[in-house]
Formats: structure tokens, C-alpha cells, sequence
């Protein structure tokens, strides 16, 4: 059977939904397909609350109709091979799909150490963007008792929280010194650390696992020092790797870190094929450097841009880098970040100031249910171009980041902010005389106004 | 008695505080002095909070910390005149104080239309920024039953909301059509009035209060057409008037609005003095209209530009208008606004479409605790630039105004707010593919693209 349209849009989760729907919207006379694997998508960042706050994962899909009420035709079934000059797609279904535009939305598969041993042994798991395996992932827990979760990133961390919640006995571990390292300098990490052993959950930090044992099923995981930790479920949350196989053996050229490779337009190097979301090459903000990060906020800001520039390019339509613009909450309590954190700052050769400032998220804090909020800027010295920042607090820092990642994103200076105008309210933000952000580029600039020579 | 400062700082609320340990802060080396009346200042706007969730004043003061902790001196005295030329100011208490720089800080007033007849009863209120004042009216409700509040503003709906907490009978009078009608345009006012009116407030809208009736004590409330509304207490929250009496008489530049006509750099005509906050002048980010708008966090915003250029001008700190940004919570909901509303627009002679998307606030909507997310945007129709924009959600709303807010001052269009980066997350925010203000820009960039004639 042959199918004739004039986008293809390979994969169907957020990136590929976007891409297909903002397309539909800038080009309405031109036909969209989507094709995915799955009949019905995950959330991908709703995965982790499957297992707790949500309880099924019926409750975690993204409704059909975000695809078919923009005019999108979606079809089930998987794209098994592409011609790239006869802008072809073939399918296992046995459809040969005739397309004048390509996205390629592919995404990521769980990365499965190997090099470490008994991964293949009964109930030893990964966190997969697959509903059935999710579904059965969720009733395993049921029958389990001690889980053993490997990788402290956010995954790592917000599953252990949720299970702690359905009373599992959790051991997280990490083999960096600290959780969520990729993310938060040491002393966010620590904050983050003692929410979680606060709530019982066992961290096991700089251990290293190597082995995974038991018979048929997974008895404990072993780790670099002989010590064994008793386990009846493991979860690898270890990282996720581009899926790139589809378009690798189409010819598409794949970047040193496993991504399909990408212009400010999203477009590979052939300029009728674009590629969005996980498996497509990110670079950084302000140095544009290659990076391997995977969040869903990039992958539709991605898929925005090609879905806006699919028959003609606009230069204020760009993509400008990846920000690693990212929140999640542990125990309550919002962690979030933007831009560069001081160490990565540091390693990368910036001249940085930092400043941080805690106040209250509420006025006057004798309200009830008042939490902390904290405010780390990172700065570059002598401009006062502010290169990152972290916010921890309670819910309302979720969009307090997206705050700062626009101020980020328009290259504004601590001075700028110095002089910005906030709407704050008793029940809904810190004090106007003391909003920490504000407080954060004060102290940066105390210091950059008083030239003693201080470490940062 | 004679006293030397160096800078000199009248009014010690939200304003004062800041320009004092703002300039303290960048000019260190010179002696800070702010004289207020008050021994202790409310939280502006915290003071609706006293009668309902804080319970006591007490709860509702800004630490005195806040200016002696940054190394300013706090007198407690009334400054009763100033002598430009001379460069001193005289207090109550018979002290002369010699300043080298001052700052005007001395706030507002509650207004009381001179037309009404009987507001001098017993019994009739206005909200001051008083502690004393305050503290009596607080301890006055635990005897009153019927409270009539005539004016919709912001103060107004705030105390009914938060008096019909305490169980009182209350009815809120407002001459325009629909209430915070200087805020929101008509279809966000209606949403707020269906909120109180579900909590049991009785609105009476477009109706204008002629007399306050009573004899020793106030009995009802006429309105023009006769009727009269039964009270044993009312509260004018009918706005307020610039606190200039002072400089008036100093020979001080007051606009035609009644303010302290004010640079650039929130300096007067007189290079050394300096005004902010509700005593000083506004105008508008966008069209620089002189305007009368008062804000804590406007107020706060003003004062740290003119602690930073007390002594030097730098161009980096200027205040480029007022944005008017703010927020609310009523009944629970967020509601939020920056820059100008739809009917603002027109009135003032933009060309403009508007977009609005109704999302929620957290992902997937199955979360509990999950708030809808309204988004409208106001945009320049030929340049896509964003005028204005309004939030109504959960608490997160509190910030999200905040990031329309960075948006704004950096002038961006729909087309930047189409490519932006934001974090999201299942329990802080909405989707990443469906973030409603970007799909609000989309909604717009829609219709900037379909040139059939729309109106908005």
C-alpha cells in the first residue's frame, strides 16, 4: 500500500506531536502523519508519579486528540526504513509512505550498562516511555518490598520518592559523590539528599555497582567493595541514549555523541529532513558546546522551531541552544535550575561571581504554609551577564525558573535585574522589599562593585 | 538638636526601607538615616490578610531588621518640614536634621470623597497603612456582623474575601460595571465576581453609594437610586491619594495627578532630592502616559533605582515606566496582570490582536489539586510585540506573571515567546506541549499570519 503526505513526522510523543501540530498551524493546506509504535503516548516527565501519586498508568497518557483535533492524521504502526532521495518511508505494517518533508522524533531508549553483570535477571527493570511495559511495571511493585534503584538523576530520584510513598523500602545509588549532579551544585545536592533520608530512603553515594546477582531473579545488587545490598526489584535509571537507529541506517549523519545532527533550524544535513526531541544533537546556550541532555521542555522547543520553519526558514526562529532549563520536586520541595551551574561554570573556564540569597516564598512568613526559597546566581564577572541560576523552594519556584531562563535567554546583566518589576502578592510570592532573585543579582553586584580579590 | 546624615530618607514603609538599604548598600561609606512615625510598619500589602488568615497586626509587621540590620538608622519622629536650599528638614520631636541627599518616601493616603455625605459616623473605615488604626478596626469586627465595602479594587475584594472568612455578612459596592476593572478586562472581572459570589458575597455592581445613613452610628448605605443597604460597618477602600503635603510645601514639583514629579532616575527637580513609591510620580512602560497606579512592588522597584543613583548616574539603572504588574488571589484563584488589558489597548490607540488559551496547571491533568490556567495576551498586530498580558491559574500564576513580566520589559514578540525554553514539570506546571503562554502566542501568531479581517 502506498500513502502519499506531505509531512511524515516519525514518532509520537511530545516532540513529535508538536512538530506535527505547530507544522499543521503555520502550513494549514499541507497534510500531516504521524506514526508511532504505541497507540497511546506516555507523559514522559508523568512516568516517575505513575508508580505513586497517580497510581495507573491510564492516568498518564497524552490524549489522542492533541494530534487530531490540530488536522493531523495519526497511524499506528512502525516506520521500519527510510529512502531518504526517494523520499520514502516504509513500515512494518507493509505501508510505503510517500513524504515531501521529513521529522524524524524518534527518541530515547533506556541505557543498560554493559559492562555490569545480571541485567538480565528477573525484575531487574529500566523506566522505558512504553506504556504496556510501565503497566506491568506498576503491578510488579505490588509483590515488592526492598527496591534498589541505580542512578541518582532526576528519574533515580523522583521514583524513589514516589515509591517511598507506597512504602517500599528504597535504597538509591550513585556513584557521584552526590544525587542529581548533572544538575545542582553540591550544596543543592545535599539539600536534596536530606529530604530523601529524612523520608527513610537510603542513599548510598560514590559506590559503584558491579554486579547485579541471583539465580533466576535478582537476589541483591553487589558493588565495587564486595558489600551486597538485599534487593527483590531493580530499577537501572542510568541514563537514556538517543534512538538513532532508524535514521543511522538511512544515512543521516549521527554527531560524536550519538545524536542525529542538527542546524539552528533543526534540520539535518539534508534540508528536507528535520529531527527533534531526544534523539537530536543539543548544544549549549552560551558556549555551544555538544551536550546529551534529554528534557521534554527542550524536545518542544525543538519541535516548535521545525514545525515553524518546515517549508521556509525564519531567522527569528531559531533555535538558540539548550538552556537545561529543568524543575522537579523531592519531598515537597521544588529543585530547579537553568543555564550553567558554578561548578560547570568553572570547568568551562568562566570568570564567575555567584550569589545566593534564602528568603520566603510567602509575606509576611507568619502566613501558614510559607516555604524557603533560595536563589543561586552565577555570573560572568566582569559583564554581570548572568550565565545560570538554581531556585529551590515550594511550588511556586516551578515558575520562578521560567523567570530566570527568560532573563537568561535575553542576555541580561544582574544590573538589569536590579532594576525589574515583579508583581508580588502576601499569598503568592516573597516580599517586593525582599524577592531572593532580586536579592541574588544584589549580592553579585556588591561584589562586583568591591574588587577584593574573593574566590567566587 | 541638630543632626548631620548624609542621606536622609522620610517614610520608613516598603519604599523607604529599600532606597535606604539599597544606597547603603552601594554607597557604604555614607551615613543612612530613614524617620518614620510608625515604630512599626505594616506589610502593605498584607494588611487585607490582618482580619482573616493572619488573625493580629502583630503578624503583619516588617521586621525592623530589615533597615538597621543593613546598617541604617531608624528614627521614630515625624518630619514636619523641609528646607530645600538649606538642605534640612525639621521633625515633631525638635530635631534638625542636615542632609546632603534626601529621599521622599512618604506614601499615600486613604481617599475620602469629599461628596459623600456621613462618612465622618462612627463606624466608617478606611484602610490606612496605620498600625494602631488597624489594630482597632481588627478588634471592631469581632462585633460587627454586616459589613458594606464600597469600592471593587484591589483592597476591596481582597478584605471581603477574607471578612467573609470571619463569617460576616458582606457587601461590596462598586460604581463600574465589574469590579478591579483598573486590572482586567471585563471577561476576567466576571470570573472574580463569580468566585465571590459562590463564597456568598453579595456584589453590587455599577450601583454609586450617595450617602452613609445613621445617626451617632452608621445604619445603612444609600445608593443613588434611593435604595439603602443595611451595614454596621463600612470601609471606603475608594483608592488613595499621594501623601505630598510635605514636599508640596517644601516647594517641590507635584504633577497634575498630585505626585512628585520624578526623572529618569526618581530624582525631583532638585538633583538631591529623590521620591518613590505612592508619593512619586508613574508613567507608563509603553506610551510613558503619566499614570496613578500604586504598588509595593512598583514602589520597591522605584526605591532601588534611586538608592543606586544617589551619588552617580548610571545609565544601566534607570526606571523605564511602570508596567503595572500584579497580582491577587481571590477565593483561591490567581488572578494576575502586566502591562495593559485589551480595553486599555484600545482606548489608548493600539492596532492590536489578542490570544487566549485555557490550560491547567500542573501535567497530566489526572494530578490532584490541578487548577485551570488562563492565558490572554494583548500584542501589537503589525510588530507581534506584546503589550500586555493576563494570568489567571493556581498559586504558581504568582510567578508566571513574573516571566510575561521579563517578556514584556525585554520587549519581545509572539515570535520570541514561539521559541522560548521553559521548565516544566507534572507537579509544578502545565506540559511542555501545551504551556498556555506560548499556545497564547500561537493563538496570536495565527492570526497575524490569517490576514481576513478579525477583530482581534
Amino acid at each position: 500500500m502506498v500513502k502519499k503526505v506531505d509531512v511524515l513526522v516519525i514518532g509520537g510523543s511530545a516532540a513529535g506531536i508538536v512538530a506535527a501540530t505547530t507544522g499543521k498551524a503555520f502550513y494549514a493546506d499541507k497534510s500531516f502523519l504521524v506514526v508511532r509504535k504505541e497507540k497511546e503516548a506516555v507523559v514522559p516527565c508523568g512516568i516517575p508519579y505513575i508508580f505513586g501519586t497517580l497510581k495507573t498508568v491510564e492516568k498518564n497518557i497524552i490524549p489522542e486528540g492533541h494530534i487530531t483535533d490540530a488536522g493531523v492524521e495519526l497511524l499506528c504502526d512502525e516506520v521500519t526504513s527510510i529512502d531518504k532521495s526517494e523520499k520514502r518511508a516504509e513500515t512494518a505494517g507493509g505501508i510505503s509512505i510517500a513524504f515531501d518533508k521529513l521529522v524524524i522524533a524518534t527518541g530515547s531508549l533506556p541505557k543498560v550498562p554493559g559492562w555490569l553483570k545480571g541485567t538480565g535477571l528477573k525484575n531487574v527493570f529500566t523506566i522505558p516511555k512504553d506504556k504496556a511495559y510501565l503497566a506491568a511495571l506498576n503491578e510488579h511493585f505490588d509483590q515488592s518490598e526492598k527496591v534498589v534503584i541505580i542512578g541518582g538523576g532526576f528519574i533515580g530520584v523522583e521514583l524513589a520518592d514516589e515509591l517511598q510513598k507506597r512504602g517500599k523500602a528504597i535504597t538509591l545509588i550513585e556513584v557521584m559523590p552526590h544525587i542529581l549532579n548533572a544538575a545542582f551544585d553540591e550544596e543543592i545536592g545535599k539539600r536534596a539528599e536530606e529530604i530523601l533520608t529524612e523520608k527513610g530512603i537510603t542513599l548510598r553515594l560514590g559506590c559503584k555497582v558491579q554486579a547485579l546477582i541471583g539465580d533466576e531473579k535478582v537476589k541483591a545488587v553487589q558493588l565495587s567493595n564486595g558489600e551486597e545490598i538485599e534487593a527483590d526489584t531493580v530499577i537501572l535509571s542510568t541514563g537514556y541514549a538517543p534512538n538513532v537507529a532508524l535514521a543511522e541506517k538511512a544515512g543521516i549523519k549521527i554527531n560524536e555523541l550519538g545524536s542525529i545532527r542538527v542546524d539552528e533550524y533543526m534540520r539535518t544535513e539534508d534540508k528536507n529532513i528535520f529531527a527533534v526531541g531526544d534523539c537530536a544533537e543539543k548544544f549549549s546556550f552560551y558556549t555551544r558546546i555538544v551536550k546529551g541532555l534529554m528534557l521534554a521542555s527542550t524536545a518542544c522547543s525543538e519541535a516548535r522551531i521545525a514545525g515553524m520553519n518546515l517549508y521556509k526558514l525564519s531567522m527569528l526562529r531559531t533555535f538558540s541552544g539548550t538552556m537545561s532549563i529543568f524543575s522537579t520536586a523531592i519531598g515537597g520541595t521544588t529543585f530547579a535550575s537553568v543555564g550553567v551551574t558554578e561548578q560547570m561554570a568553572i570547568e568551562r573556564g568562566f570568570d564567575i561571581i555567584t550569589g545566593a540569597v534564602e528568603g520566603v516564598d510567602k509575606h509576611p512568613k507568619s502566613l501558614p504554609n510559607v516555604s524557603k526559597q533560595f536563589v543561586k546566581l552565577i555570573v560572568s564577572r566582569e559583564s554581570g551577564l548572568i550565565l545560570g541560576g538554581t531556585v529551590t523552594g515550594g511550588a511556586s519556584a516551578g515558575e520562578l525558573i521560567n523567570v530566570l531562563g527568560v532573563i537568561i535567554s535575553n542576555k541580561m546583566t544582574v544590573h538589569h535585574v536590579l532594576s525589574m518589576q515583579v508583581a508580588t502578592h502576601p499569598l503568592l510570592t516573597s516580599s517586593p522589599t525582599s524577592y531572593p532573585l532580586i536579592k541574588a543579582a544584589e549580592a553579585v553586584a556588591k561584589k562586583i562593585r568591591d574588587p577584593k580579590p574573593v574566590l567566587h
